[in-house]
């Protein structure tokens, strides 16, 4: 019987390249515009971002999108997280309704918003007793996650909602790459001391029950969790065959991101990674993969408000690629030497 | 005969306090948001830091401004720039136009933007030969740096433009923290090797010219210049006294920081500094103060464009702090234990 994960592991193994002649062509560009060569650092890597993946010379921002993703997990009945599972949905009702920070953030920049609820009215099992998914269920939901650039946005920035999925993702990430669950933890939400080695043990003992069947990054993903992390997988590959560029949030973001990397790092070349969270263990995961954040503002709230935040970034530097004067329109001398 | 600089000394030495009254209130509509405590980190601290300047509860940004402050400097004589001088009062025409990177981003964001020209057909003294400037017109210089706020912004961010610049502040930064040119100059708007060396000896036979009268930060001021790096600190200590809140730029835009501080280190507490540049050694400077830098995004362009991004994220957070819900206006659950 074949695995549920083929056609998943060839998308992430076979990608479209990025396009290096509209690169060119938005560096030809930007050497007229008013301003020394270089000077505005990352703000132009963002730009030749957006052309590389969109695969335009002149890349768009008309429909940047902001997807988020949430789920419940069982994991929470192990005592992993300072709110109670109920708030997942009760934040959804938030973002839809305005009063959260990321549908503010959205507001005052024009992002468009999307909310992706996945089944919350059914936690994933306690990774502690259970595998989160079976396979079936995990492949399902990387297919729905495929959904979030229906849209056809020309930005996706993705986040996430779920209360105990910083406990799912350091359980992936100690999956992923070695250490216990203490190497991988970090206070979430808030949890206090004993919290925190509430979410270790939680770790420890998940990691202890899977073993033999952490064979692959599919696989840890499935039993791990969560459907959240699943679906901003198949985000991330969908993006990447669409000629959507992708910003990955923070710390449960990312571990999307590394389960991709574990099966090619060059899956997630289309990805950037907004900032470094608070969260303990994020800096570390990104120094896995070799990734630099553009931000690094102490956030740890999820829903993908650093994604956000960087969005305005990129936004903000396509708009001086697009309208700031050449040193021939404004009549500026050039370099003297 | 008085110093011309004693009223300027005493403005800097006796500093009002910043209202943590205003920052409590803050802090406690901060805590019912719906979000966990602490997690929005560096917006968060923005929108203190707002409260505690301009002493208000409920901060505003009605009037942020962006300030940029343009002078010509005769040290352009020695060949340290990639750019001919006339290239000031070139790019002061197109921030005008609204052909400059600053100008894009003030109108994308909704920030004022105000050029304030400082005698751009009288270059300050070649300081390999003479001093930039007596501490008259030093004086006069700073004190017409401190109309930035006559506007009554609520939020002001300093940048400028100045071919030369670079060199200047580094001399600056030389004569306040010792080294030499080499440990301070970088490429600005990107000179050769070969520019680097007339840069880093500039600032070398400056010092050796002028050591006898590098004897306190104002005098160090007057000697190497410039006028806009003058009018910086005019304007730095203006809004301390009228409860405006400060971002300040870049490498060169630190420079006039860098003279308050060694004056009084507490008058600039009422500073923030946006971001991090490119140009050598900046990040040295900023240690130097104690000041950890809102973004690091590699740009060296000036114009207060790292300011004004800075000025974007503090619009965001007071955005989110006005507007976001409640626990209790929401119905979300609050922490659990």
């Amino acid at each position: 019987m074949p695995s549920p994960f083929a056609d998943i592991v060839d998308l992430l193994n076979i990608v479209p390249q990025g396009d290096e002649a509209a690169v060119a062509v938005v560096r030809a560009h930007d050497g007229q515009l008013t301003k020394p060569p270089g000077s505005m650092g990352e703000m132009e890597r963002l730009v030749e971002f957006l052309a590389r993946w969109q695969g335009k010379g002149r890349p768009t921002l008309e429909n940047p999108m902001v997807a988020i993703f949430a789920a419940n997990h069982g994991v929470t009945d192990q005592g992993v997280s300072a709110f109670p599972r109920e708030v997942t949905a009760q934040m959804v009702a938030n973002f839809t309704s305005g009063g959260a920070a990321i549908s503010q953030i959205c507001a005052l920049h024009e992002l468009n918003l999307r909310v992706f609820e996945l089944a919350l009215e059914l936690p994933t099992g306690d990774i502690t007793q259970t595998a989160a998914m079976d396979d079936k269920m995990c492949a399902a939901t990387i297919a729905y996650g495929m959904e979030a650039i229906a849209g056809k946005p020309d930005l996706l920035a993705i986040g996430e909602m779920g209360i105990g999925n910083t406990t799912i993702a350091a359980a992936l990430y100690a999956a992923l790459y070695g250490g216990t669950g203490a190497d991988w933890v970090g206070r979430g939400t808030g949890v206090d001391d004993a919290g925190l080695k509430r979410k270790a043990d939680a770790v420890d003992r998940a990691l202890a029950l899977h073993k033999p069947e952490l064979t692959d990054p599919l696989a840890i993903l499935a039993r791990l969790g969560g459907r959240e992390i699943a679906a901003m997988l198949g985000a991330i590959i969908a993006a990447r065959q669409q000629k959507v560029p992708v910003i990955v949030d923070g710390f449960v973001a990312t571990a999307a991101a590394a389960v991709a990397h574990a099966v090619n790092p060059a899956a997630i070349d289309h990805c950037i990674f907004a900032h470094v969270s608070a969260e303990h263990a994020h800096r570390a995961v990104l120094e896995k993969m070799g990734k630099r954040p553009l931000l690094d503002l102490g956030m740890r709230l999820g829903e993908g408000t650093g994604a956000a935040l960087a969005a305005v970034l990129a936004k903000t530097a396509l708009h001086l690629h697009s309208n700031m004067a050449t040193f021939a329109s404004a009549g500026v001398s050039g370099k003297a030497h």
